[in-house]
């Protein structure tokens, strides 16, 4: 029996090949849109395009927080762009803290990967849920609510979060709060906390106003 | 204690935080999507590109509708492309109509703000649901339903009306039959109307054929 | 010229009318999926599952806040549901102030009916978008961003605000924070907030912990 | 070489199997949602739940627009509940029309696979396009949009249509018009028709009021 | 009595209208996003935009799958970009087959217009589903499921599909294994077949390595 | 300053606190929709709805393929239900294969926890994408595509794996082509294999006919 050479070529014209549409690997000078990047021209993907290295690296603990997240949503990793998926690496150092913080775009799963963590949210209902988690648990937060991250064991620990969107967003509590130029006296009058607590954490956080 | 200046600095990147994409900002003269107007550079985005105030001047109702429609949809209120949801303010003078549409792209609410108005809907089932409101009352019209609102007190009204989509589109029903150039021929056919009372609305609205 | 008695039931069997989708009423009773409520049975829905009156009525500013909120959310007005769009009413006496917060589910278009009311928001990339609005203007608050609302003048101000969900959620910072029984520990680690602060506004909002 | 038994089973507990949801063939006796109906039992699901044999039937064009539609919408056919999509067929003997309609839900696509067909949409920005149609021609109908279709040949004419939503609705304009309760005064109101013209489309659609 | 002229220019600004976004008819020379393609200029748009001609044509079967499909998906057919729609032509001429395939992007709903069939799918939980179909008769495949049709009559059989998207995709299961570069070894590690049948077919399908 | 008690209870009534729907924990034995399963009861979810420590045991890698997939979908991990997100966990012993498959319902991305893992797809347009990936590296699989992993270093490899929807599906190439009773001569005819090679491989993973 001898069966056809290039059998979808004779199924579709191969105009129609290159215009089908799998992925979008992002094209980050192109214009952007409400649902992405533009799409990089399909004869210039190549493997490379759908494979991130950079969490591979330990992220720099030496600060305060004794933490680091290294991302890899689409401005980072542009392969992930319309794909509805992105990831990061968390590392925490012994007694290092993810502070509060909301992803306004996107639901997240956690691995731990290293070492304890203590992980919690809080709900719409005001209800809070927190656990600590050993190695190998996984623990999901709903989008757009606080959440928090904590070294809970002695030693550094690792994980991998995975977000809904390549394009979780990220709202840092105490820096949405105190490290821009929003004036104290609304930051007061919208959070009940006194002013001079707030100086002290503008000081900080390089805050102004 | 001191704590780091910069915190989200030393979590992210900084180049990080300018592709973070909370919102998009319609850029009216970039390439236009499905999903919208492209993304106005992040960079020369202020507080005024989401803050509109048309919407605070009454609507011209010395037409014979005696109403006025003043839309903040994306194509006037670039803050809202790829947010999912949009404005616009009725002004029903006295007597005032506004006439049986659709929106095809949105759900509707309304708010009365001011004096009373009949409003109604039809659906695919084919039921009937109308009935006067008042002041802070609020009603729903489901996506695409043929609706209508009309002025049922002696004064002026006003209400707001919300869209669950920054491009709900409009098709107001007398104007998408009467108002343009499709054949007297083919509206008699499809909508058992007679020449005569087409011919009469085409003059009246604009229409021609 | 004789038309057909029920055209459309000569087009379709009746009986697939019944069916017919156009909107699903919220049944508060039963099952509950990711999608909103169940829908109610169609033959029983009438205008009034369409028209919510309880925006009508000012909300009760006599509290520390001197401000009220007053949902029609899917929970309080099922007519709503799986429609993509909510709404709600904001009262601020003099002085009143809707604090910090969130709605993890959906964008919001606030607009101002009377008074004067200064409202802003903070990106994941920490700028800060704020400005007085006055009668009629709008200002529209991307999803899941910190946000407030301030009555900026001497009287009393009324706005309503529209969600791109019939869901949207709502985290209020100090109620997430401090009203709950979240550990003062867990606060203070992942906020850089002081003990005694945390626990003087937890004796404030009921939180204990 | 020995290869496993159940590879899939090694891979997998059996047990997970049973909850991989594909598919969601809708039991249209269980709650509704806004997503569609319950899922039947996946155990009960069989070949017959995907296949659909009703628009093999011509359908009835005894009637006045000589023209029939035939759906197979979830409600007909709950295999494409929750799939996105959902066909119906058209009949159009000589001189048949399918009257001015819409889908609140869907856009439409339609293939014309006997005769000829003039069919037509207005936009919401009032620009008519409509062109005669050939047998395999396509033509696509864009969502929520008034359109309509006439058999522009002398003889009978058959097309199927596909929707982009397995609930699409349908809005006929007369049956919404004229075939029910909506008081004639709030049509006049609305529509600009006179008072008599409306009575005598009521009379023949069955309307009353 | 004298209605308005341009009673629509009257209640919005004609300006606003260019902007209302019904449709996005694809410029396959403009800049992709994950949404599709970048919206011809609305001025430019003509009613050929929404009729596509190909599909009326036989596509040529004399190949050894004796089978032809004829897509129209927005890369052919530019007026489904943004519409959630698409559709394609199958030809079987007798004794033909469309190989076992899946769509990654779409649902699938089959209309036999001329001939016999038999199609089928396999679910995720290994379930297979396959049955004859006779003219007139449509059958659904969800998406993502591998899944084929074969001329089930002696003669010429005719189909059209349609999908739930504008860009369904399309991969043929032997062309994807045996038309490309993929090495051979890895093909063997991951489908259990062996060397010389995977060569064999390289042979056929044009692949290499 | 005395601040009140319960902010948010003098906000809103405390009952619509109780619908707030951040989260829809998936109730295996309620009724199920297109959207997911049904939401257990708010006063009953705890945090243990959210945590999963199934992902933390090594899979039996004892089998022939020498590799285990653990997954946490809605139906193992109740908690992603309605949250667009599930994980799932790789483990291949030295010469491991996770098997050529596709997920029809979701993209995937991969991170290399321990060990060295060759992974691939390929697209619609047919080409290929594959490399060996080390410890960090992460991998995007966009949705439906057919892709696999392979261990490609000596000793055990881990890979966590994320998805964009809790229900990604899970379809084994050989295991749908020979793991049931799909009859030998369809799969011949709708793949080009041989009936010895398929019954072969029926024989070996428990298909027949």
């Amino acid at each position: 029996m001898i069966l056809p050479i290039f059998i979808a070529s004779l199924l579709f014209a191969s105009s129609s090949f290159a215009a089908v549409q799998d992925f979008c690997v992002g094209d980050l000078n192109g214009p952007e849109g409400p649902a992405g990047y533009s799409c990089k021209k399909a004869a210039t993907v190549t493997v490379d395009d759908f494979v991130f290295s950079r969490l591979g690296a330990i992220g720099n603990t030496s600060n305060i927080i004794k933490a680091a997240v290294t991302p890899a949503f689409s401005a980072q990793f542009p392969g992930v762009n319309g794909l509805g998926i992105s990831m990061a690496r968390l590392d925490l150092a012994a007694g290092g803290v993810i502070p509060m913080h909301t992803h306004p775009g996107a639901s997240e799963v956690l691995v731990v990967v290293q070492g304890s963590i203590c992980a919690g949210f809080i709900s719409s209902a005001n209800a809070v849920y927190f656990k600590p988690l050993k190695k190998g648990d996984i623990m999901v937060f709903p989008q757009g609510l606080l959440h928090f991250q904590i070294n809970s064991g002695g030693s550094p620990a690792l994980a991998f979060v995975s977000f809904s969107s390549p394009v979780p967003g990220l709202q840092i509590l105490d820096y949405a709060l105190f490290g821009n130029n929003l004036p104290t006296e609304l930051i007061a009058l919208t959070t009940f906390l006194d002013a001079a607590t707030i100086k002290k954490l503008k000081g900080v956080l390089g805050g102004s106003g």
